[in-house]
C-alpha cells in the first residue's frame, strides 16, 4: 500500500473534524423522539462515502430507520466486498456521570470522547477513509459497497426485510464489519464467535394502586417483594439458568477448543482491577473467557418499581418492572428461548399478581470459521500492520443480523474488530483511541489487497 | 353537646374552605426542597388554632421541621386534653396517576381529593372545629393543648427531644389523636394497636462503570441480579422474615385474644376486590387482620437499577438500589431489629459485590389497654354519634411517636381515626369523604365531655 502512512499523518485532522461532525448527531435508535436524528445521520453518512468516491449513494426507507447503502463497481468480475455498519447509537444515561457532553465529541489523553466514538460510528468510519484512500490513489483492487444501518442497537428490526427485498444489490463475496474489539491495545484479534440474544420487558402487578405499607403490608403481595423472587429463581446456585430447555440446544465446545481458548492472553487481575470489582462470578465449571464467549448469560438491565425518590416512603407498590436479557450461544434459536422464558416467567408467579412478559428484541449467535480467505486475507492484514498475527477470539457481544446475513444472502462476514474493552461502549465516556482510529484505517486497505489474491 | 349538629351545618362551607387553604401547602417531609412549605403550614396551623380560640401558640424550631404548639388553660385543677396531629405530608409520585391536582383540593363524590386530605391535615383539622364549637359555645370542659408536627411521615426525628426539652409546657392526662382509620364507613373504631417500623437504603454496587452486557455479561456479577438474589433470601416460602433473631421479641397473641379479634366485621372478598387481586399472601398461619395486626412484615418500598427508559439498552449495570421496610410489633425494638437486618443484609452479600445499608428511619409498636378513662370516653363519644359501639382494633400501620410519648412525658394517648381504607393514604388519589370529616368535628366534642366526667 503505497504512502499509506503518509496519507493518514497529512488527513488526520480532516479525518477527525469529519467524524466529529457524525458523533454530533444523537442517533439513538431506542428512543422515538430521536427518529430525525437517525435521517441525519443517514444524510451525513450519505455525504461522507460520497466524498469518498463511491459511484452512487441512496438512503432506503423501512418500517423502521433508514439504511444508507451506495458502491463503487469498477469490474463485475473482480470479487466485491461489501462494508457493514450502523449509525445509531446506544441511549446516554446515566447522563451525570460523563465526564463530557457525550454528543460533543472531544480528545483528551489521545482519546476520543463521545456516544459512538468507537460503536459504531468511529469504527465504521475507518471503513470510509480506508475507501478513500485506496479510490484516491487508485489502488481500489474491487468493487465496494457499503450498507450502513440505523437498528443495530435494537436488534436490526428491518434489516432482514431490506435484504430479502434487495438480494441482488446486495450480493458480495464477503461482508467486512468493524463492529467489535480487540483482546488488548497490542494484540489484534479477530472475532470468529458472537452470542445471539434476547431481551424482554416484564411487568409484575400487584394491587391496583400504591398501598400503605403498614395497613396492607403483610397481607397483600408486594410486587417488588414477588419480582426480586421470581428473578432470583431463574438462575441457580451455581449460575445455571433455570429455564427448562434452555441448554437444549447449547453445543458443548470441545476440551480442545477450550484449551486453545485458553492460550489467548489473560490476566484475571487486571481485568478485575479494570471495573474495579474484587471477585468476578458467574456459571461454575467454566472460565471467565469461557463464561462470556461460549455460554449463554442471563442479565436484568434495569429495574424499577415503587417510591425512588429521596428519603423515605412507606408504600405498597403497585407494580414492578424489569429488563431482562441472555446472551445465547451459536445454535441455540432465540424466539424458541423467547417462548421458553416468557411460559417459565409466567409458570412460576404466585397466583397474588398478574404477570406481562413483553419481548422487545433478539438476534441468533455466529461462528466464523477460520480457514476462509477472507479470515487469512484478515489475518494477513493485521500482522502487516501491527507486527503480529492476530489471535481468534469468541465474543460475548451480539451483532444479530451478522447470522441473518449468511441465512438471507448467503454471505459469509469477517468481524475486524479495532475496539477496546476500556472504550466503555454501551456505557458513559465511551472513548476510542486515536491510535486504534488510525491504525483501523490503516489495516483496512491490506485487507483488501489480500481478499482479492487470495480469491484468485 | 347543644347544637352541635346545627353548628356544623352552618359553618360547613367555611370549614372546607379553612382546610383547602392548608391543604393546598405542599409540606411534604421527605423532599428537603418543600422545607419552606412546611413553615407556611406551621403558620396556617397557627393562625388556625389563634382562630379557633386558644390562648397562645407558638412555632418552634427543633434541627428539623417546626412544630406548632398552642394551649388554653380555663382552670389548672381541670384535666388537660393534649390534641396531637402532623402538618405533613406523603411524596405524591407517580404524579401521573391521580385525577386532580394533589394539592388543589376538590370535592367530588362527596369526597375532598387532595394529598393530606385524610393523613393528616384533615383529621386534624376536624380537631381544631370540635375545640372551635366548645369555645364559641361556652362548652369546654378542660383544658386543651395542641402539639402539630411536621415530621411524622420521616419517622417524627426531631419530637423525641423536643418533648424532652418541653416536658413541663407538655403536660397532660391523656393525648388525643385522630391519625388512623376506621373498619368501614359505617363501624366506628378505636386503634388499640400500632406497629412500629424500621426503614433502609441499600445499594448493592458492583463494576465501576455500567458495563456491556454481551462483552461482560456472564462473568461479572450483575447487582439487579444480586440484589434480587438477596431480597428474595429475606422471606421464605412461608412468608417468614429470615433475619436471625428478628422473632425474639415478638409477643404471641393468645388463643383468646386471636379469638376476640376474628370477630370484627371482615370480608375478605370485598377487600381482594377494593385493590383488584384475585389472592392475598403472606404470613402462613394467619389471617388478614394478624397479618397487619399482630405479625410483622417485610416490604421493599422502591427498586431501581440500571436502564429504566424507554426500549431496550443492553447493560450490565454498575449498582441496584433498594427502599426497604419493616413493620414491628410492639416489644420489638426497632434500633435492634436495625442492627440484625444490617448484619443480616451485609453477611448474605456475595463477595463480587459491596453492599451499604442506610438506616432511614425507625419507631417503636404501642399498645394500647382498654379499660382506661381515655378509651371509655372514645368508646361513649362514638356510640353516641354513630349509634353503635365501637370496635378495638390493632391497625398494621405506625405513628413511632405514641411509644415515644409514653416513654418520655409519661402520656397514654387514645387513637380515635375517623379514616377509611378507601382513602388511599399514602397513594395517588387520597380522598375524605365529608361525612367522617364532619362526623368527626361532631363525635370530638363528646370525648372531652365524657372523659372529664370519667375523671372526676
Amino acid at each position: 500500500m503505497k504512502n499509506i502512512k503518509e496519507y493518514i499523518e497529512e488527513n488526520k485532522q480532516r479525518f477527525l473534524d469529519e467524524l466529529f461532525g457524525y458523533l454530533r448527531i444523537p442517533s439513538i435508535s431506542s428512543i422515538e423522539s430521536h427518529k430525525p436524528d437517525m435521517y441525519k445521520a443517514a444524510e451525513y453518512v450519505k455525504a461522507a462515502v460520497l466524498k469518498a468516491g463511491v459511484d452512487k449513494a441512496e438512503i432506503f426507507e423501512t418500517e423502521g430507520n433508514p439504511v444508507m447503502y451506495a458502491e463503487k463497481i469498477i469490474d463485475p468480475a473482480l470479487p466485491t466486498v461489501m462494508v457493514y455498519g450502523h449509525m445509531d447509537v446506544m441511549p446516554v444515561d446515566p447522563i451525570e456521570l460523563w465526564k463530557s457532553e457525550p454528543f460533543e465529541p472531544v480528545i483528551r489523553e489521545e482519546k476520543i470522547w463521545g456516544r459512538g466514538s468507537d460503536d459504531d460510528k468511529g469504527q465504521q468510519f475507518m471503513h470510509i477513509k480506508a475507501f478513500e484512500y485506496l479510490v484516491s490513489t487508485n489502488q481500489l483492487p474491487c468493487n465496494v459497497k457499503f450498507m450502513i444501518e440505523g437498528e443495530e442497537e435494537i436488534g436490526s428490526p428491518s434489516l432482514p426485510k431490506f435484504c430479502e427485498e434487495n438480494k441482488e444489490m446486495l450480493a458480495a463475496d464477503v461482508i467486512l464489519v468493524s463492529d467489535t474489539g480487540m483482546i488488548a491495545p497490542d494484540i489484534p484479534s479477530i472475532t470468529t464467535g458472537l452470542r445471539g440474544l434476547m431481551y424482554w420487558e416484564v411487568e409484575v402487578m400487584g394491587p391496583n394502586r400504591d398501598l400503605h405499607s403498614g395497613l396492607f403490608g403483610g397481607a397483600v403481595a408486594n410486587p417488588i417483594n414477588v419480582l426480586a423472587k421470581m428473578i432470583a429463581q431463574m438462575t441457580d446456585e451455581n449460575g445455571h439458568i433455570t429455564i427448562p430447555g434452555f441448554y437444549d440446544d447449547v453445543i458443548e465446545v470441545s476440551k480442545e477448543e477450550r484449551a486453545e481458548m485458553a492460550k489467548a492472553p489473560f490476566n484475571v487481575e487486571e481485568y478485575k482491577k479494570a471495573i474495579d470489582v474484587e471477585e468476578l462470578g458467574g456459571e461454575a465449571g467454566y472460565s471467565t473467557n469461557e463464561r462470556t464467549g461460549i455460554r449463554p448469560s442471563f442479565d436484568v438491565c434495569g429495574i424499577w418499581g415503587g417510591y425512588t425518590g429521596e428519603g423515605a416512603k412507606t408504600v405498597l407498590p403497585s407494580a414492578a418492572f424489569a429488563k431482562i436479557s441472555t446472551r445465547l450461544v451459536p445454535n441455540q434459536d432465540y424466539p424458541k428461548i423467547s417462548e421458553q422464558f416468557k411460559k417459565h416467567f409466567e409458570a412460576i408467579a404466585p397466583k397474588n399478581v398478574k404477570v406481562t412478559v413483553k419481548p422487545l428484541h433478539g438476534g441468533h449467535g455466529y461462528v466464523c470459521p477460520t480457514d476462509t480467505p477472507e479470515y487469512l486475507a484478515a489475518d494477513k492484514a493485521y500482522t502487516e500492520t501491527f507486527g503480529k498475527k492476530p489471535v481468534p477470539v469468541r465474543s460475548g457481544g451480539s451483532i444479530p443480523i451478522i447470522s441473518d446475513f449468511e441465512r438471507i444472502l448467503g454471505i459469509k462476514s469477517v468481524l475486524m474488530g479495532f475496539g477496546l474493552e476500556s472504550d466503555a461502549i454501551h456505557s458513559p465516556n465511551e472513548n476510542y483511541p486515536l491510535f486504534n482510529f488510525f491504525k483501523g484505517i490503516e489495516t483496512i486497505p491490506y485487507f483488501y489487497k489480500y481478499f482479492v489474491e487470495l480469491k484468485k
